[in-house]
């Protein structure tokens, strides 16, 4: 659920949106995109949830060399176009580097 | 729905959750919480949704010293030891430096 990212510094894709009433292909696009995310060089892990109308992803990466390489991989483009037209009334894209990190987990 | 953040660079406060089955308080505290960061100085808004078991709060920042000083308040100190305690089974918080952000609203 939550991450296993390393020792900081490493970078996040902060995506949060807001859904239009359009679901035709939506899901399979965001599960397809999740599997290609997690196969491309740097990929450090995934988190996702949408309550209330709005959904955050946020996506964490080894570098800013491997979120530009994501960010022009061709399929994952033409979805993103897609999700424009389609799929988002409203959407922000944040890129932060994770300069500190801590938290513990009672459940391990 | 989405914060409406300044031109970065800024800061945010990730954090991430998954919750026990103690509910007693919860809501009120977090309510409360939500309400206490947006009187803080330097605070610029605040995203939250909760899915599948996983929870993502981002709170955006202008400054390190605003995060230090509200990760200092007392009754935030207070309550946070209390979600340690009873209310999260593993959390995650990570500090990171917002350097670009992009996006698009249909719906405005």
């Amino acid at each position: 659920m939550i991450a296993a990212t390393p020792e900081p510094p490493y970078y996040v894709v902060i995506f949060t949106s807001v859904r239009t009433a359009v679901d035709a292909g939506y899901a399979e696009a965001a599960q397809r995109m999740l599997e290609l995310a997690a196969q491309q060089p740097g990929f450090l892990g995934v988190e996702s949830a949408r309550s209330d109308g709005l959904g955050i992803t946020l996506s964490y990466w080894q570098s800013e060399e491997a979120i530009r390489a994501w960010r022009e991989h061709a399929e994952h483009s033409a979805v993103r176009e897609r999700g424009r037209a389609e799929w988002y009334a409203a959407c922000t894209t944040r890129v932060a580097k994770v300069e500190r990190a801590y938290g513990f987990d009672r459940s391990a």
